[in-house]
């Protein structure tokens, strides 16, 4: 039991000695969402790169409107009229004004846009001016929005659509990124059938590598699923070490019995080092960490909803260590819909399904009694009731982690 | 003015408008994560499929340990060994046990399974027993999990990776899910370069057709994108019917000056009908929507930050509704960094950066004059100021729509 150690131990450990590989590629922006910056991007040019007007109106000089008034308009020469998407590399004459579409550009010398609204076309090359505008009103000066250096997004961010949209502004159509990860998944145990198998008695089906790919998928990894090995040291031996050759880190779940749980140790150790061998939480303690030069190697809980909590709480940060990604994770304010009790001495995890109900978010926590899958289908998300904690009654306030979808 | 909405009247429009296309197919396990489900998922056999021991031990009836003690163990021959994986189709003799590794079989007649931690193996064929168990203690029965017929998984659900576990312990390898959406984007107007083209004073570059696509994929769709059309009514017609006659729903978003808007109007009109122009929030006010036959067409503003909160607020949930998809969302409850005023009379939408602090979680609004693409980039997520409201105090309590990743 020399290496148990809490959940905040483990993650402190991770960061510790894990580090990121720093391996970048370049994608094309439109291969870029969901993908790792490896970079901070800052702005090569100015956005927009010309004043712009913000409505349909007329560019002029402001105090050429002050005070006028709809009995008294400002009455100015057309000077020219800009057409959508062409410059306006001229300035604008004293006294004039110019005709401009919504973003369309600027004349020199013009500080404001009067809107199509307050203004009147004469019919005579002049136009009436009802309502005075403010030095920059209805405009955007060229870099407003973006100058050359500014960085807009910073090295380690998962980019999301929104920031697609800020790369294509500054025309970065080619994306530094960090490379994928390539995970190797192996089921271990003599009594797993693949899903596609109906069991025989004593059989179960491999719920593990399914879940798991499906789930480090998502988290942007490439997976190599190595599939079912059987209890056989010196054959788990040999494809743990393949796996290790092929791949950037290796998850080896299962091994479930005494002696298999001592192989994975004895496995890990003959690679590299041991770094821990237990976690206090419920579910999901029998877990065993380990290291291959840079590679992590994880052992996991054979039992489905402890893999689930060992992946989302120490595999997916410590994936995110070795990618440099930001972690930064959210939760939603929910209340129980029961009581619920709790071990002593262990975080303890909890599916829950969420429902929004009278502004409130009410969180029916799902329980089963072996919770072999069960508790993990239609969830919505979990929460952790901390290891100090005897439990907590009806309607008290959690934070739930949301992972539909996920 | 006659079609602008209120954005509760756009949703509950969306609702009654349009409906699921209910087009389905099958998928592999593999390929299922993030579908949407296309019917309600009932288990069609027993998970566990065998009486199944926790720990490992000795399989026993419950009564024959009852009264023993360290002192005066409960001696019991070992009648057989049952191996992982295999099953234990033979009765337990009276009076015997038989050992059983995690996650074995138990064989007909036993009711409890004794820790090997509270047993001592004499060497003889015989087994001591020093603590009791009760009926029932460490084991599974057959169906504790799962049974024939049992629903765990709902229609319209967007499938995790526990769903993909589930489906994967009850043999569901083929998944039934909803087809993906196929939608067409087009950007239009004269001032448009693509993002890979410097632009020229008076241009810019169509960000709306990356982000869209960026966006739209990771909700899962197929996105046709037609790339940029100028502000040619005829050329235009010709684009917007074929996006429609090629997919189930056309997004053309620019079109900012006036005439085209009209043009917008006028296509979409001629194509069956129009449903709202204007919805009254902010930004986002010029959104056209309208169908032909059951296939939406959405006219969306062309200013970037408009464009992307009318699609996030409006076009997925329209997309979501063709899918049948469960569109229940949560958000973070966070503080406002700073006092923010408001507009009356529109629902006021502000992208911002989330910072976890002391327990709390802090909003900092991203400002920016022309908000052209700076308030995106970024942005941790985005909260609402109502349309009664005249604006937040610093500090105020604020719900977020978290967004990064998305």
């Amino acid at each position: 039991m020399l290496y148990v150690k809490t959940p905040e131990d483990v993650l402190a450990l991770i960061k510790e000695e894990f580090s990121p590989l720093g391996q970048g590629e370049t994608v094309s922006l439109s291969a870029a969402m969901g993908r790792i910056l490896a970079e901070d991007i800052a702005a090569g040019e100015y956005v927009p790169n010309f004043d712009r007007s913000t409505v349909d109106g007329f560019a002029v000089r402001a105090r050429d409107t002050f005070g006028c008034t709809d009995a008294i308009p400002a009455i100015l020469p057309l000077q020219q009229t800009v057409q959508m998407g062409q410059g306006a590399d001229f300035p604008l004459n004293a006294e004039a004004c110019v005709a401009v579409p919504t973003g369309g550009a600027v004349p020199k010398g013009a500080d404001s846009v009067v809107m199509l609204e307050y203004t009147e076309d004469y019919g005579d090359g002049t136009i009436g001016i009802s309502r005075p505008v403010a030095p920059g009103e209805n405009m955007i000066f060229r870099g407003d929005d973006v100058f050359p250096g500014k960085v807009i997004l910073q090295k380690g961010r998962v980019l999301s659509s929104a920031d697609i949209g800020a790369l294509a502004a500054i025309g970065r159509v080619r994306v530094p990124v960090v490379k994928k990860l390539t995970v190797g998944v192996i089921s271990t145990g003599d009594e797993l059938v693949p899903p596609e198998v109906q069991p025989c008695p004593g059989q179960i089906r491999d719920v593990n590598s399914p879940m798991l790919e499906a789930m480090l998928t998502a988290f942007g990894c490439h997976v190599i699923n190595y599939g079912i090995v059987t209890d056989d040291e010196a054959l788990l031996t040999q494809k743990v070490r393949q796996a290790a050759a092929e791949c950037d880190a290796v998850l080896l779940s299962g091994g479930s019995s005494v002696g298999v749980k001592d192989a994975a140790c004895r496995i890990i150790e003959s690679m590299g080092r041991l770094l821990l061998h237990g976690i206090a939480i419920k579910p999901g303690k029998p877990t065993i960490l380990g290291k291959a030069g840079p590679k992590p190697l994880v052992g996991l809980p054979g039992h489905p909803v402890a893999a689930y909590f060992i992946t989302k709480l120490f595999v997916l940060p410590l994936l995110g260590r070795l990618s440099g990604r930001d972690m930064t994770a959210y939760t939603v304010t929910a209340k129980v819909t029961q009581s619920i009790s709790a071990n002593h001495g262990r975080a303890q995890y909890h599916c829950c399904r969420l429902t929004p109900r009278d502004g409130e978010v009410w969180a029916e926590p799902i329980r089963g009694k072996s919770g072999l899958i069960t508790t993990l289908a239609g969830a919505d998300g979990y929460f952790c009731i901390d290891r100090d904690c005897e439990g907590l009654p009806k309607n008290a306030e959690i934070q739930v982690t949301v992972c539909s979808g996920e």
